[in-house]
């Protein structure tokens, strides 16, 4: 399998993220793409490619343009006021009050944010920028006929929304390769997202739409971050009605539980036979990670491969989250072999 | 006019907000209430009275009662996950995520605020309850004769909507005390903000409502805090229509421009012929405040005084913002004593 990859993931490095009340270092660091890129070398995964540039029209199909603007040209705003830390944002639009852009650059993060943990650094739009384009290469590679490719994405994608980030998410990459494959001769696109957190931002984006059906496996937002979706009741609108399925499990679910969504996940996969299937591949739900509650051994991330691999289709992974460090090469990467071995 | 007070403010002391990216010592300090009540003493603007106890029934009667439960229990919740610094949220419920209460004292938390500069604190309970004690005896000395009453509050309360707080604001005493005055006797109370930032709380409290007429004098919020609402097309609704008027200042305005607003709001609190009056009396206009943009001088909050005394209306003022701290003893006083030459 293909990895693709940047190292201009580098240029997005943010120093800190409110954390219990404090500011502490970023759990999303540059580090995270080291580890999986050294599993991928180690274990002879397949080559390594850079990305193909595709501009931003790939991305202008999932996001608003307003919001692509705005990162694009946040930094340097936010720098001109004369900041130095990163830029973060300290309020935000709840329930009744408006929703209005304001003019102000620290108002427009307000409004483009839904969290205090995802900071815009100066390298921000150059890293985030490659991230899409090493998703659409990847997505690529299985319009070119490869049975799956490895999008190796820094930061992660799947919090941000069609207009706003958070989650250490800006670009939701995995919906950006979803819509280039429906645009390049898919007709149907599943897209499961097995990270710890709940998918918000992709589902947000193909929340109305019949044409990509979204599955996420994640711990309960009744305790567990992002909190205010990922319910089971939500199930799409419109003609999207039936096609989000969430699988929300209590925080300290067993690896069976887990495994136990996989499976109705797969089947609901099955049933609506999609021409491909992207990945939302976050492994925090691996038993050492620091921010989550899941129990999975790196061993199950080799038995969650080979279920994939089952379904027979094509498949894009797109790294999301997953933050103990060291092991989250091994337990990518194990995904990836095994569902290699066994599509 | 007499003054009331109480030391317990001192318990709420958060130690950081989050500021142009990173974590600053709050601005809203109990040294605040300190150049206050120095400069009420050295003038001999009246006696300091501690406030009587009242409960929390005239709390419950502006904000919602899951939201006092939650401030009441938060840093007891919050403590037990082992966490040692002030709670702050990180995350929000913005435009198309859920309104859903999370079980998490943390996703409460969440849910419950508007902004990262609003730390809960070990005291933070103890102070906000003796701070609607004081706005409350504030009111009761105006429902027993008095023409004017200073509730010397810290916290201040004015960002602070029926269920969220925000602003550094946690319970919106003017609001608490409005409403006390509407349930002793008073018919139409006018509520007059002229902190510098927009009174959005007490907006949200009687937004729906005839009997208390809103009026705030604020930067505008394209670009001031909070930015998401205070706009001068925001007249109220249903039975309120026409009962909350917002006078948004472009930041940088001039001392004239801040007076023209003020000749309108007290020509429209005229016309609404109240039995009595509530100033949210922010005093972060003034030139010299390091994070409001207006240009009154001192002299010009003892004119500010001097105008709403010529209302001729008994009124009680509730302390807000105004964080040039050695000053704002000077200019809170300078309107009360301007006041009370003029009733």
């Amino acid at each position: 399998m293909q990895t693709f990859y940047s190292d201009i993931h580098r240029q997005h490095h943010g120093r800190t993220e409110l954390y219990a009340g404090t500011l502490v270092p970023c759990f999303e660091m540059p580090a995270r793409a080291d580890m999986v890129l050294d599993r991928v070398r180690a274990t002879g995964l397949g080559e390594v490619c850079p990305p193909s540039a595709h501009g931003l029209d790939p991305v202008l199909a999932v996001h608003d343009a307003g919001y692509v603007a705005f990162l694009q040209s946040a930094w340097q705003r936010w720098q001109a006021l004369g900041r130095d830390y990163d830029a973060l944002p300290k309020m935000w639009q709840i329930r009744r009050l408006r929703q209005a852009l304001p003019e102000h650059v620290e108002g427009q993060l307000c409004y483009y944010s839904m969290d205090c943990g995802t900071p815009i650094t100066a390298g921000t739009w150059a890293a985030i920028s490659a991230g899409a384009d090493v998703a659409l290469s990847a997505a690529d590679a299985l319009i070119g006929g490869q049975k799956g490719a490895f999008a190796l994405t820094r930061p992660p994608g799947h919090h941000a929304a069609r207009d706003y980030c958070g989650g250490y998410c800006f670009f939701n990459n995995a919906a950006i390769a979803a819509q280039h494959l429906r645009a390049n001769g898919a007709k149907r696109v599943a897209l499961l997202d097995v990270d710890y957190h709940h998918g918000n931002g992709t589902q947000d984006i193909f929340y109305q739409r019949d044409d990509v059906l979204f599955l996420s496996i994640h711990g309960h937002p009744r305790t567990e971050y992002p909190f205010f979706l990922g319910f089971a009741d939500e199930c799409g609108e419109g003609a999207g009605l039936g096609y989000n399925v969430n699988y929300p499990l209590p925080a300290g679910s067993t690896v069976d539980t887990w495994f136990d969504a996989l499976a109705q996940a797969c089947g609901r996969i099955a049933h609506f036979a999609p021409d491909a299937l992207v990945v939302s591949l976050g492994v925090d739900a691996y038993q050492g990670d620091p921010i989550s509650r899941f129990a999975l051994s790196s061993d199950d991330f080799l038995r969650m491969g080979e279920r994939l691999g089952r379904l027979g289709l094509p498949a894009v992974f797109c790294l999301e989250g997953g933050y103990a460090v060291e092991p989250i090469g091994i337990n990518a990467v194990n995904v990836l072999s095994a569902f290699e071995s066994s599509v």
